[in-house]
């Protein structure tokens, strides 16, 4: 589940600020979801642009999940990627100052934008592959020296540098053919789907492609169809029609 | 400049928090620089290492800045890249709320990763072209379709994605041969260039083969080698040295 609440989406109560109207709409999220989701996925940006509060926002609602349960993934949708000392320091901010068990990271600069990461026990790299938005054929699909394109030489080059146990891919719901290329490459491990919902995604193919041998290895990520869709009920009722339609994937 | 306050570098006085100290830290940098540099690079990490305080902390020093030249270039070394209207946030937050001029920007996703940043008139997006970092040559050096590294195929492919008025690219001081290659393709744009200094880089080539015809279109940042010189006399001396080096280029 997706927390990315939107300063023009969501509804700022008279007298109070955007940072605590924020948490108030993740609160009710949570409240209505947290029995329904194996994971909460915050995208870094919808925090950023409140400033240091949004940063004060992001800690307070990965407290408020932990509080409803201690075994949810919180995933730090980031996608941050730079030299090794600065990716030590990102780690420091994610995984330890925030609490978060899991980080999205660009692959652009190598391997350095990802082994400080691995350092940490317990916790998850998760390595764009192949994304869902439009200008993902910019590069990501652009066919490199081994006659493949890049998100698969990405996925191949990378997928030894931690395990099934600290690694996963970013995988767009709205790139089938790539996900079925994906799991060639990596059949067990873990992969973070998003662009089912408002982008488009189809659950269906994407579970018939995705789920490895275990018939797991998915996460599939819904935000804007979930946390928008209006009233408490209204946002659990579309949770719960999401989760009902995964159930049938054995 | 570089102004990357390092938790492990940056002494943290008694009953002093650690982002106050940051900003002291900063504050004697910028008192003894400001008057030599022509921009300021804020690496985003060093900030979020410390949560919401860090956040703060770069507010702070953005407006430090400011009190003391208003015409110097801050630029937020963050390596963003999300789709499109997660890209809105992040230039929100950047641009508006803390009111840099410039930020890093990852190209793996795309021409969205970019596009919405160039909505904003008169700042900057610093595309990665080639990065000063070993592992650059695991997809960035990696061949593509049109027989040319990846990071020349990013370069050609953003180059009319914005103009050279809101554009520039990384290129490592430690990639010289690709330098030479990117001012073939961008004969014109301004060129931010990290890794001179305790990354090894050599000012002089970097500017003999990245200067343009109007011998200019050059930032040469310089982070570690500065800030941690020592006394405010040893980091005024470091400064002056690497500005007189550079000097020598008319």
């Amino acid at each position: 589940m997706g927390l990315d609440p939107d300063i023009d989406k969501v509804s700022i109560q008279k007298g109070e600020s955007a940072a605590s109207s924020f948490l108030t709409f993740n609160q009710r999220v949570i409240d209505n979801t947290h029995d329904l989701a194996v994971a909460y996925k915050l995208n870094t940006a919808f925090y950023e642009a409140l400033g240091a509060d949004g940063w004060n926002v992001m800690a307070d609602t990965i407290q408020y999940i932990r509080s409803k349960d201690e075994s949810i993934l919180i995933i730090t949708d980031a996608k941050r990627g730079d030299i090794g000392n600065t990716c030590y320091q990102y780690a420091c901010a994610f995984f330890d100052s925030l609490g978060a068990d899991a980080i999205t990271l660009s692959p652009y600069m190598g391997r350095d934008s990802v082994a400080p990461f691995l350092e940490w026990k317990s916790k998850w790299s998760i390595i764009l592959a192949i994304t869902s938005n439009p200008s993902a054929v910019d590069f990501e699909l652009q066919t490199t020296e081994d006659n493949t394109p890049l998100y698969q030489h990405v996925v191949h080059t990378s997928r030894t540098w931690g395990d099934i146990n600290n690694t996963m891919y970013v995988v767009g719901a709205t790139k089938i053919e790539a996900l079925k290329e994906v799991r060639k490459i990596v059949p067990q491990h873990f992969l973070l789907v998003p662009g089912v919902g408002t982008q488009g995604g189809s659950l269906e193919e994407v579970c018939m492609h995705g789920l490895n041998k275990d018939k797991s290895g998915l996460l599939i990520n819904a935000s804007r169809s979930i946390i928008y869709a209006g009233t408490a009920h209204d946002i659990r009722k579309e949770a719960k029609e999401l989760v009902g339609k995964m159930r049938v994937f054995p």
